[in-house]
């Protein structure tokens, strides 16, 4: 069984999806594809060769019947508009993150799939399959190191180019933590609170950086996630969860050791898409398999995507406020309660 | 373009690579499948949900029209049978290691593909396409190191069964490094030597555990090569290249790191299943990928299968002489050495 | 030339640094000692043979014409008095942390040494001498990670006895890097917050456990500071210094490495006493030598004591609030800026 | 007490020593000193203030009735009649590496000390007291990691001086390995060979660099090490033990660690006389503790020095032959075995 996608944006990660599907993974076969540019759609149908029909726009899209799954990786103002779409035709999704841009726009996609009344929308937050995170979440959940009391992350990339504002650190750079860690620790933010240390001189003048975000959850857990978005010295994402018994640590990527020059190193990433490029194999493989094995998709729901939206709105406004801000989370619907079997 | 397979030995392996193609990579199919157990060719079949013709031999399944590329995982006294009836019907083959049991059966292949023409066949040395071996190789031939120097390189088993026998520990166990050493390090194997340390008490009364084996390349790198299957802590693959101006290390695998109990640590594998299982799936696609872009395989080649089966000839008789024994290998055919553009 | 060490207070650490001045450095010797419990001087004298006067008091003993430097090694809450002593009597002093309970207490030191016009006083902040706090100094210092952005420092103790309270987490166990992270970076507190994480189920009832303490200094650096005493797991700390080119960490002390049932690790000290025992002996001698070569202690002085008991109160203050609280520290008099040429 | 040294020997490690006993460790004094070029002895005297009575042999040195021990520090050659000369007199001796440069050399002091019927001789084989040895030493013995099978050592210079030859690989640079490795196993050596890799480019013509010695002990443990003098990237010392239950490693010394450039690294030494320095005050300490608790020295034994002597000798035999050699030691004195409760 095949599982045919129809294909909304194809920008950058819009054809490296493609890409995967066509020529990487099994089981999935792009058959429609649209773009508010279209010449970029039919660009993209050349450059893989695809057996696709082009359409002019996402409903249409949604509505071919030969469309099982809809692939969504316009920009993020579009997400919202496209899922809705999907959702209305009663086909799967899957959403490059942000699900919304605002939490209302989340809450309106999760009352829509609840209102379908059975689970359609996947988020891209793919950090969840890196092998990585998934050892972490494993060794918590078996409980290797206790009951987490604190946790440290850390997300730096070696530089921006000039676009990249203050906020962007929380919706573009931190969004990414904000979703893997409530996974990670089976819990819900109740507050956060951001610190800006002494400003790098790298930093340009509209852009504090780097930034200390605060987070608490429900249960009490301390989280303190350090974006510093022009380190300098590469692309590093760690992460350490500390429990009543021990630590966890997120692995390095496994990389080339030396002694060389009165050094014993290992080298360090410098470009963001190498680091996950795995996982984002694994999610959307995983997205095809739960599909065809269970019915529905298995990964981030439309509420993690909500969660999502709550908790960078918090970020934003406590980053404005200097103040501790609630995370006003909705209660969790039961619809998102039971967990598949797989996975 | 689908690349369609016509698999010899539905066994262990066999059925991982049929699932690998069927479930997890792109561009591949199987459509044939043999065994001279009938019913594990059933089995399979029936167990993947294939749409495969099954043969009662490996002769017919070569010949059929339909089948572009032949799979070999049968045993391996079968190998050079099923290759070279793969070659006579213009098959490419992708076959298990080893290519042959003998140095003459490996020869004889190399002459069936030199005489038809064109790189027909693949071996299955999948050590190659792991991306920690990669890695030192790109930092080798990019001279991050300087000249090699010596290599040492161990491959540590936690316990193996009563059936394996000392000459196991080449044959079956030693000649992935016999291949991917060569490969690293751009040079041929000219003598071995074996020696024995003391035993170590958990190996069985017919089995010398652990073995020494030094090789000597062409150009005078000596390679140490350890291999200690009752090692009982894990399963663990080492290699470093030490070159004129430093040292390169296979890194090792990316794993969990806690502090826990008065220890900082990282966990070993125990399971060999485990340690290279993507490289098996980048191998099977780079296959596929080759014969579609470039028309030939682009890996272990059958001369590399040849110069397998000789340095284990040269290693057993080490093993029983005591002595340094030659690598007798013939020269290499020109028909080997244009290397292909991928990879 | 032999230095002259009359000591208050023959307790455990007072008899340590006895032993230390008596058999393992050279140049030093104990020539008078007292105690409040006149025995335990005694068994000092005796146990450790010492050629030594025994007083009935602090004053006397600093009095003794044969006393070059006096060691204050009695509880705390006596060190003001002793110091005073001591300075009164024109003699140097190698002084226990904390130099007095108080901030006003560490300011009268610091006044009576700057009108004896002569740096006498040393405060026992071993830290200072650890080669790897040393290393990591002298890499910011020549600017190896850029100035300094952020700071992330971790005191972990496996467990703590019932009297160990939630104040204790500061003027105990964080004093330590109070004193060493204001030498490391160069920069003076200005304020602090302190933030409770959940509790761990190993603190008793009256001990809050695991606590946050963020500082900030002068120069806008953030300090996240972790104190866990029940960590369980071992004794560990850890420190890192963010700069705008690097980070640098101090080094996990050397310890025995092991592949062993499937894990590769390293052990984690559980006795604090271990991990900084060279240090002591390389912050006594470096007393001892630089009187000898400089004529006055080179080490933390009673300025620094004075900004530990300052910075101290704050963080307590700020236990107690729950807000951010200032560090107020007055003005650095020049006579402690002049720092001598030794170290 | 105070143990009074007379000193054979004011070069470069005899001044070291000399400092060391004055300024650093408790309970030494030096209170004579000779050299053969009476000048060098005169200026240690003066640049160390020592109040030392010069001598114009080391005969007369030996016989100062004020002399309680020797130090041997002259060259290599004059240790054998300096140590017999000390023996002679009923002195204490520290003898700097090798105690002897031949085998029968070593064996007359191994006589004359039995004859004097007491230990009185330590050899400066400064690893011993190293503690990464130490703690290496203590798991094997607490048999942590079972028994052990193999040995894999290093000994890496960055490069070394026109006038070091092929012998001296061996001679001045393994023989540290040959001290501390037989007491690491608690084993004695039977057979060594020696292999040539490739020579680096970086070795002079009359050199062969690097080398790997194979030693095999009685036991059967194979001892596979490596000595290059011209690795370039710094100076390295590696050590590791392979049992039956695991592996044990001599840690990497302490070094600051950091994030730079796109590398993870930990600075690698460049100066060999960094690497053990403190070991060699630990060694010091040990003798003058030794004698003074147990009235002898508990270190390395002149049957040490004699198993280095005849160890060297086969080493350098197997250099020329290409062979494997025998190393043929006496048996081992029960004079020998009794070894003090102290350590
Ligand atoms: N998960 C990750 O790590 C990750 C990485 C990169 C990008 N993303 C997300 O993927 C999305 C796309 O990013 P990108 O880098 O590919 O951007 P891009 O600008 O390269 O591509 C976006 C494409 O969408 C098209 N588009 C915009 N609005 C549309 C609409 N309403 N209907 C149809 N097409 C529309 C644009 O014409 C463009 O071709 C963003 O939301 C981004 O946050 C996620
Ligand atoms: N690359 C690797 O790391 C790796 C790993 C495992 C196995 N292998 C190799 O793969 C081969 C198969 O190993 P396995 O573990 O799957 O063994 P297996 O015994 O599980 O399977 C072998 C199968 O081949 C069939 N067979 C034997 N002779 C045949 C013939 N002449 N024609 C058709 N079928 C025949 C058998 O009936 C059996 O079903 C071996 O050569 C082994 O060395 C390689
Ligand atoms: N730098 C460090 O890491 C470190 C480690 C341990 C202790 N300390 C400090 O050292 C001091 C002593 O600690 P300890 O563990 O040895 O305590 P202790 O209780 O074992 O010894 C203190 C001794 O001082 C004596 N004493 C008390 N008041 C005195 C006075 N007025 N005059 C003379 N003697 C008096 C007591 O009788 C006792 O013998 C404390 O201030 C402690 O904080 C520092
Ligand atoms: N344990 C170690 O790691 C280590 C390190 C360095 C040196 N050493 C050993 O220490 C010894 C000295 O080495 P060095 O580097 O100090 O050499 P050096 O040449 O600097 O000093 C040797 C001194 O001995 C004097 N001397 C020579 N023969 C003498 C004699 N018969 N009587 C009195 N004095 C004599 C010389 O004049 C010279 O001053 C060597 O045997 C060397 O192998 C050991």
């Amino acid at each position: 069984m095949t599982l045919k996608f129809g294909v909304i944006g194809t920008g950058a990660i819009g054809r490296e999806h493609i890409k995967r599907i066509t020529d990487k993974l099994a089981g999935g076969k792009i058959v429609a594809v649209t773009d508010v540019n279209l010449d970029s759609a039919k660009q993209a149908v050349e450059q893989y060769s695809l057996d696709a029909t082009i359409y002019e726009d996402d409903q249409a899209l949604c509505q071919d019947e030969n469309v099982d799954a809809v692939l969504v990786t316009s920009w993020g103002p579009a997400h919202e508009q496209n899922v809705l779409n999907a959702i209305e035709a009663g086909k799967y999704v899957f959403c490059e993150k942000p699900l919304a841009t605002t939490a209302e726009g989340a809450m309106r996609i999760v009352q829509a799939e609840m209102k379908h009344g059975k689970k359609l929308v996947q988020v891209g937050f793919m950090r969840r399959y890196d092998p990585g995170y998934v050892q972490l979440k494993n060794a918590i959940d078996a409980n290797e190191i206790g009951e987490p009391l604190m946790v440290r992350c850390v997300h730096r990339n070696p530089e921006v180019p000039e676009t990249y504002g203050t906020e962007m650190a929380v919706v573009d750079t931190l969004v990414h933590e904000i979703d893997v860690l409530h996974w990670l620790i089976n819990d819900d933010y109740k507050s956060v609170q951001v610190l800006y240390p002494k400003k790098t001189s790298r930093a340009h003048a509209g852009l504090k950086d780097p930034q200390i975000i605060i987070l608490e959850t429900k249960s009490g857990i301390i989280i303190n996630a350090e974006v510093f978005v022009n380190c300098h010295y590469g692309y590093d994402i760690q992460c350490e969860v500390i429990g009543e018994d021990g630590v966890a640590y997120l692995p390095e990527p496994a990389s080339l050791v030396t002694r060389k020059s009165a050094q014993l190193s290992q080298s360090i990433m410098t470009d963001w898409k190498v680091r996950f490029i795995d996982a984002y194999d694994v999610e959307l493989q995983d997205f095809m398999d739960s599909i065809k094995q269970i019915g529905e998709p298995n990964g981030p729901t439309a509420w993690d995507g909500y969660i999502a939206a709550v908790t960078t709105d918090a970020c934003v406004k406590a980053q404005n406020s200097g103040q501790k801000e609630d995370v006003a989370l909705e209660e969790k619907p039961a619809f998102y309660d039971n967990k598949a079997a797989v996975n």
